[in-house]
């Protein structure tokens, strides 16, 4: 088998067995395949795309090109969530502790925020001490200790996904919904778990934009992972404006905070409470999924929630006394407001924008090596269907330096769109797929 | 400009400016690029098509990436010709000698054979001592000496062409006519030239198999040409069968010699001839392709043009006297038929598989690192439209091992098509382009 021959297949639009996902995969990871030849496959692939089987094969030969963590000490179902991401989008910081709290145990290997969107990594080290940067043995003894522990991919999980996606990520070719699959998912069945639910966004903040697209990676991946022997859902759900009210790290960790002390955005706590009841359905803690919710809403209530996420703060080397002092979080300096220009009801976001807005401040990043700022927020005001009057604000710019405040801040109030007519606002949960 | 950004426009099919066109051939030649980088662009112009304007400021940028040469010592106009290759083609080695004969220069920079079809140089390496490794500086004295010099390319002309090429080969982006065009015209136009004849091959043994296709591509060459301010034309020429008797690199120095004396097959002497006359008309030497044609002829009748071969084998180096002696040229040990299994009339034949078996037995390149046996070669006894008795002799094979004979032979016996119908011969110049 010639790695040029299977470039050839793909350009052709061919597809691939099993041996040659396997060929190719194996031979970039060890190095046998320089990148050049994988990139020039990658881009095939993006134009022509990845069957069903080939996408499954492609998954399980990622997932396999490291190790698949179990975790037989631990008795129980062990459940994890993974969001496509979108700005504003912190339910791993409720919903973790949350489950936990309930007794099923949450292994999460999260990503970090790149581009408009934030990472879970990122927002957790905003918590001075914390530390997501864990060997697989600690990783295993925090979930042992409290039932939920939150690492980044080390490098004994998935190591093809790591090389791919580091060439994926050069060579525009990561917007496929057969390499997004098989991304995400060789690194969430590495995390020895029984079920996963999976928030795929859709709208003008998520990579996804269309619905159809949307539920396609959808139907992709709840498919990959029931093929593997898990339980699997996935929520289609809203991303045409910020998630809460916040976007930024320590923002987002005190809205997180907000909401398990039973307070918060309605929105932040509606999804983060429907995540939570699918991972307790999944992990058999309830009979069924409406079950789940009124256990989840008890957990907030009693304060186990909160409890649980600061056990889970100090055993990953975090100051857990930021759970009663926000003062203790990175803050920024300074304010600016962003008021609306009309008057009438808000209509739509162009939603991205907020999150290019925010790491053009500093609080995301822009490349890979960029450091984050963050304390750097944005606080919204608004929501889509309320009604605006011309002058009044619309967005806060938590910020530190003012370098790009004027660019930020002219995006930021392009991105609302005000008309006359008054818009309902958007359903937050679209869809299920595989339930 | 990023090459990210480049590669994702290319990606979404969008058409490149000069600026963006540049920016890629410079970034790639010097390595700003990486290889991973410049592949996955490649695959996504493959894929997507390169538009003519995109094409022109390609193989501008890559003419540019080295040295232009021009011969201003040399008085007259210097013209040059270029196949797209197949099997026994080997009108380079007669037509050169006949334009310099008839006083216009041939500044020759060639190719060497891969897979199936043959290359100029390493026909000459078949002649001993003969040097096609000259400087810029000996080339351009060995064409004031004798009008005529064949080298292959240098380090100095079109190093974008050599490093592009080079990764187009092992990731499959080779048959794509934009970037075919940019490949062939920036080395040629790089050459010094005024005008240039192109040979665009049609048919099974050729690059493109269908006539539509060399059309489109002996256009794109032709516009690219005339935009350049030089003179240009092509002749779409028949390449469903061998061009000639004889394929393998001796062989075909001999049967160029057989031309050159005036013998020889009818096809390859008519197309040498063909060829030749554009040359001398393009050159200004005579005032009509109808009038060059005749000089061509009478410079074979007369000798001058065998003469002028002699002389430039011996200024590069090669021992002259096997023009009057062919066993000097390597020869090959053994022999072996293949015989017709049917009675019939010749109809077709998958021409290309020639050049495959050829290379099989050691007379060409599978891989660019193999080296070649200059003895071996293929003897063709039969035409399309020829009557064939089952058991007669259609190819003498000469060869040296016999490792793969057995399946050379099958491979040339699958590849005649015999029918009960007699089919006419195949027109040989089947069209003009830019005439």
């Amino acid at each position: 088998m010639r790695a040029v021959d299977l470039i050839r297949k793909k350009r052709d639009s061919g597809e691939h067995s099993r041996e040659e996902i396997n060929f190719l995969t194996s031979g970039c990871t060890r190095g046998e395949i320089p990148d050049y030849q994988m990139s020039a496959w990658l881009m095939a692939a993006w134009i022509r795309g990845l069957s069903r089987p080939e996408i499954a094969a492609l998954t399980e030969a990622m997932l396999h090109s490291g190790e698949v963590v179990t975790f037989p000490e631990i008795a129980g179902k062990k459940v994890d969530k993974h969001s496509t991401g979108g700005v504003g989008d912190k339910t791993s910081l409720i919903l973790a502790p949350i489950v936990a709290a309930g007794g099923v145990s949450v292994p999460m290997i999260s990503g970090r925020g790149l581009g408009h969107t934030g990472g879970t990594l990122d927002k957790l080290e905003s918590i001075p001490g914390f530390n997501t940067n864990l060997t697989l043995g600690d990783f295993r003894r925090v979930l042992g200790a409290c039932g939920m522990a939150l690492i980044g991919q080390t490098a004994e999980i998935a190591p093809a996904d790591k090389k791919i996606y580091a060439l994926r990520d050069v060579t525009s070719t990561v917007e496929n919904v057969g390499l997004i699959c098989a991304s995400i998912m060789s690194k969430k069945l590495a995390e020895g778990i029984d079920a996963l639910v999976l928030d795929v966004k859709t709208g003008s903040g998520a990579f996804m934009q269309k619905e159809q697209d949307s539920v396609h990676l959808a139907e992709l991946m709840v498919e990959t992972a029931q093929r593997m022997g898990k339980k699997a859902v996935a929520l289609i759900t809203d991303m045409d404006q910020p998630l809460g009210r916040f976007a930024g790290h320590s923002h987002e960790v005190m809205e997180s905070l907000e909401v398990l002390k039973g307070r918060g955005a309605a929105d932040l706590r509606d999804l983060s409470i429907e995540l939570a009841a699918w991972m307790f359905y999944f992990g058999e803690r309830t009979k069924s999924v409406v079950e789940g919710r009124v256990l989840a809403q008890t957990l907030v209530a009693s304060g186990e929630a909160l409890e649980k996420f600061k056990q889970g703060i100090a055993l990953q080397g975090g100051d857990s006394r930021v759970v009663a002092d926000y003062s203790l979080l990175p803050q920024a300096k300074s304010r600016a407001e962003v008021k609306s220009s009309a008057s009438g009801f808000l209509a739509a976001t162009n939603c991205m924008e907020f999150g290019v807005a925010l790491a053009m401040l500093g609080g995301g990043r822009e490349k890979k090596e960029d450091t984050i700022d963050p304390g750097v927020g944005l606080e919204f005001h608004t929501r889509i269907g309320d009604r605006v009057t011309a002058g009044e604000t619309l967005v806060t710019i938590h910020y530190n330096s003012d370098a790009k405040l004027g660019e930020a801040k002219q995006r930021i109030a392009e991105s609302f769109h005000i008309s006359e007519q008054q818009q309902p606002d958007k359903k937050l949960i679209r869809r299920l797929v595989g339930a």
